[in-house]
């Protein structure tokens, strides 16, 4: 199979359409879908064709530079009024990564300024849309290196979940880490959580290992603290949906378990992310809003009913880990160590 | 439906034959399969038609017994060959729970003692195997009064695998402990850890749970340190493959996990079994053969593909819980707390 995690971006503008990798399909079938409306691509993001905090941040944008496109030839009343209802619609898909907001109101706050033009602003939305999907790309391979430097020249990694190329428009945050160390030189091999109740370690992580030919291991979560135990993990690498103003971390649901063990055994927990994935509003992480999910994704892995009908289930999509179990936050601009708010202010200045 | 866990033995004498619940086939179905060769019997542990510490023991010393039966009217060496043979098959099905070997043990040395008149031998081995049928329900009723006492009068207890009446003859290890505490009229609510790659939580656990009429809520392994961290986890109880005479205990793999996320959150961690559960030959854990399984379990839950094809699986059953995570160890005999080389004398002793 070609590279394709490397050659073709998650998430693209692509003939006046919003075009996917659609994610549900990995590892079975490689498959790339257009979006012809703002409506698509809310449903996109809601369904998790497209997932990971940075890919529905730039998905968003382009959804709202295509709902203006549409929009361009209307008077700006009207053209106010459909950009700011494709902006509404897009944030309802998911309430935890910072990065659909952030870039929601980035591209909204250009449409408003210039709304009096609507062709204009229009323009001016989709320029800014593509411009993200490079910042994307560039801020990844920036923290790649950063992150990539404090790994040793031989190691065990674990990940949790997918903060990879998928979760990225390219080249990956926690795996973006991976990636540059592996272009340095560095002998990694890769432990990859399948990260229930979605299995995006062994659906999306460890395809884009077998892709990019990264030696790799699949393991079901719960096997994490007997490798630690062991002392098979030398550092864990996860990357960030939301992280507060001093440091605590929302991510996918079993990371604050990962830290927890990582303290326990000494071994160094990273966090990879965008600096817009943090929320310098919020004070801790206790702020963060979780999106609890549908039962069925506990129940039915591989869409099998497995549990007994009837049965009670809790659905958390996220966790949030303190800062103070966080080694260090790596980003496109530095390394925050530890995370904490003089080291994030400083980060963000 | 009815009350099925608790009136159906989970391994059973009938008819002359061994008859199990067929463990793999729940929860959608609850079937009663009877083996009528030690060869049957073998197999139905090997591919965990049944499985459970207690409930292996039991079921390997009825398949012994059977052999002996099959074989009471040959001259005692011949005799003696074939229930040798039968117990050397037997030892090969499963290499981590240590009742297996000491059910087998047991009867064998009754058939070895008496194999001059294999007529009288047999009957005795039979005789001793539906003994133990009593002596586990009667030692796990014990074992749960005396861990009832040690929860509160209202209680969320968390469980991982399935140490239930479905992983015994009846009522259960850990879950016996859930059942005599709900017996005496405390208010428990359980979170049942799915338990992958097998699922035993899923879809034994919950099932039971179900039956019982007991509050319960199935959530993924890896939800189980984010209820901690909210303060909705008052008690872990968890059963136990082998004990070595520290007290370091193999179980189920992901119970080393929970029981590192317990002590970082100052909840108890208890561990229920029965003293056959005891291996006082190994003077710690690190002697404990780990049984490792296909990689199939964790990459086709439900029977279904869905990692990438060529990924690298590691997949031990089991890992071992040093003792001084384990705030007691709760036994029919009494509880070592903590458990430790000298209480553990003292409980055998």
């Amino acid at each position: 199979m070609p590279d394709k995690t490397t050659r073709t971006r998650t998430v693209d503008w692509a003939d006046g359409k919003v075009r996917l990798i659609d994610q549900t399909r990995l590892p079975a079938e490689f498959v790339l879908i257009d979006l012809e409306t703002p409506e698509a691509v809310a449903d996109a993001i809601r369904t998790m064709k497209v997932r990971g905090a940075p890919a529905i941040g730039v998905t968003a944008a382009l959804g709202l530079a295509l709902a203006a496109e549409q929009a361009r030839d209307l008077e700006p009343a009207a053209f106010r009024e459909r950009i700011a209802t494709a902006a509404a619609l897009l944030r309802t898909t998911r309430p935890t990564a910072v990065n659909l907001f952030w870039a929601i109101d980035r591209i909204l706050a250009l449409g408003q300024r210039d709304a009096a033009e609507p062709a204009r602003a229009a323009a001016e939305m989709l320029r800014e849309a593509q411009a993200m999907l490079d910042e994307d790309e560039a801020a990844n391979r920036a923290l790649g290196r950063h992150g990539a430097a404090l790994l040793p020249e031989s190691a065990n990694v674990l990940t949790h979940c997918n903060a990879g190329a998928l979760a990225t428009v390219a080249y990956g945050t926690a795996l973006g880490v991976v990636r540059a160390a592996v272009e340095a030189g560095k002998r990694l091999h890769v432990y990859v959580d399948e990260t229930r109740p979605r299995l995006q370690g062994m659906q999306l992580t460890a395809w884009e290992m077998l892709q990019e030919g990264i030696p790799a291991t699949l393991i079901t979560d719960n096997m994490a603290p007997w490798l630690m135990r062991q002392g098979r993990i030398d550092a864990v690498v996860v990357g960030a949906d939301r992280i507060a103003a001093n440091g605590d971390t929302a991510n996918k649901i079993g990371t604050y378990g990962v830290a927890v063990a990582a303290r326990a055994h000494g071994i160094p927990f990273y966090v990879a992310a965008p600096v817009s994935t943090i929320d310098a509003s919020l004070a801790t992480g206790a702020e963060i809003p979780i999106e609890q999910r549908p039962p069925e994704e506990v129940t039915s892995p591989g869409a099998t009913l497995l549990a007994p009908r009837g049965i009670a289930v809790y659905n958390p999509a996220f966790d949030v880990t303190p800062a103070g179990l966080i080694t260090a936050l790596i980003t496109e601009r530095g390394v925050a160590t530890p995370p904490n708010s003089e080291t994030i202010t400083a980060l963000l200045a």
